[in-house]
């Protein structure tokens, strides 16, 4: 059997991630002992009734203590706070790293607390479900999916080159860039689809001349999809948008402009372009399936029956 | 065994919707025979190798002739000139529906040219995937599916009774509302979500500062859910949007309007007010799940994992 990558893994914070974290870390073996903490008792409770963990507190001050490796998984926006709680009994020579789906902001809140010696490494694993809390983990969430590391200029490559490692036995693959593309990149990919969800959800709940049983009913024609992002855990979102706003309102600037440009062909029954548009986005769903991050199924396999492949037929769609 | 329901059914449009009503009429023996009518000659081919009628021809005045059901299933915008083409042949006394995602503009363009004797009732399945043509249609597409009748002021109650027969026997359950009403329900609940999926993949495929194939690798992030509604058939929608245009515009109009508070709540740093939003448009997806018009699997069962139910847990997600 392999060695261990570590002695001791400490994870801050047992929601969705930390709980993947401490199951796939036991499967794998990727360290000899789990400490886990969260600030809320019961959260704690049921992380100790999952056995997700060798050692439960309510105190990361004390769960960290000599840990090689800490993994803080909690909304962006406690990220300060921990790092404040943790600084005084980080282990000399430990691995410091997050899970935060924003990372400038992370690391203007966090690196003035890390004590020299220890090695702050921020990341991001892209993946996730609409699901929170410590149930909502297991172990195979990562498998597949990248994870971005964003190393600061005097990283240590050995420290890199061992929580690449980690990654990598967690299932995931790997990719290295700067926080402030990670931030960018991001705004696109996550942040803006979460929040434009939220936000036509939001703008079905509030109509009069339709009923919120009808938007129910006949949700399956497309509305339901948006839905799955719009379940996401509100207090996660709301620290991604204060936390990444300069990015978020310029991808929000550019959307909004695209949609007054779509508005106006079709209050102008300008057809050509609707359809120019309609067509060259096809490409792109082709492009993530073929990428391995997507299923093939129509309609993401809600209908569980056996058919073709698809054959386009633009003309009796 | 019962007795088929119609002795002939014609379907003009051999698309998604009309291979799969092909096959559904076929197993449940709902016709004695199945004539099948498109305008283009390889999807009339690809219908005859598929086996899915009885009799294939090009011209639908043809087709219809002697039937007791005709349906037409293509993009609403050919709907006029279909039903200026069969007025000649349709057989007295025979239903003559379709499948149109909006209502007004097919009674506004079918209506004229239907003869005396002929019972015209618009209908519309909410169903669908993102997949078009003859082979992507199955049997099950419309089981527990709504399917939406908006029949005229003076349509005869027993051919509507008829074809709702027809249409719980195909799996659906039948609802009856006005046209007017169906297209206001419709845009909020399927052409708006499709039109903001198809904007947002644009947008995304326009930044310089994020490359294509970023957006593609990190797109398990949230962005991949809307590039399956933006894989839908590019001329289906262009006439939607063509058609439906006042419901359409009006439902942008309140979306960029909560949107522009969005903007300003992220802009100006107000939790409060983004936490109110993203808090309460779980119950909806919660509502929908139990409605039966979704699947309760975290991230549409992309991950096939055995897990346990959610425990919602903001504090840590």
């Amino acid at each position: 059997m392999a060695e261990p990558l570590f002695d001791r893994i400490a994870l801050i914070g047992i929601g969705l991630i930390g709980s993947s974290l401490a199951r796939v870390i036991r499967r794998e073996r990727l360290a000899r002992r789990i400490a886990i903490a969260t600030r809320s008792p019961e959260t704690l409770e049921r992380a100790r009734a999952l056995g997700l963990g060798d050692a439960y507190s309510l105190d990361a001050a004390e769960a960290v203590q000599d840990a090689d490796l800490v993994i803080v998984s909690v909304p962006v926006g406690a990220s300060g706070s921990v790092a404040e709680q943790i600084a005084g009994t980080l282990k000399p020579g430990a691995i410091l790293t997050d899970a935060g789906s924003t990372k400038g902001s992370v690391i203007r809140a966090m690196a003035p607390f890390v004590p020299e010696g220890v090695h702050f490494i921020p990341g991001h694993p892209i993946a996730g479900t609409e699901h929170s809390g410590p149930d909502a983990g297991f172990a195979e969430l990562f498998e597949q999916r990248w994870c971005i590391l964003t190393p600061l200029p005097d990283t240590d490559p050995q420290a890199l080159a061992r929580l690449t490692n980690f990654w990598e036995r967690c299932g995931s693959k790997v990719d290295i860039m700067d926080a402030e593309h990670h931030d960018m990149v991001l705004a696109i990919v996550s942040h803006l689809p979460h929040i434009i969800a939220y936000n036509i959800v939001g703008t079905a709940d509030d109509l009069e001349t339709v009923t919120k049983s009808e938007v129910i009913k006949y949700s399956a024609s497309g509305f339901r999809d948006f839905t799955r992002l719009a379940a996401s855990d509100p207090t996660m979102w709301r620290d991604v948008c204060l936390h990444n706003r300069e990015a978020i309102l310029e991808m929000l600037a550019r959307f909004s402009e695209d949609l007054s440009a779509l508005r106006r062909a079709i209050r102008w029954g300008d057809g050509e372009a609707l359809f120019a548009l309609f067509a060259r986005t096809r490409d792109i769903r082709r492009s993530i399936i073929e990428a391995g991050q997507e299923v093939d199924a129509p309609d993401f396999g809600r209908h569980v029956v056996a058919h073709h492949p698809q054959t386009p037929q633009p003309e009796e769609g």
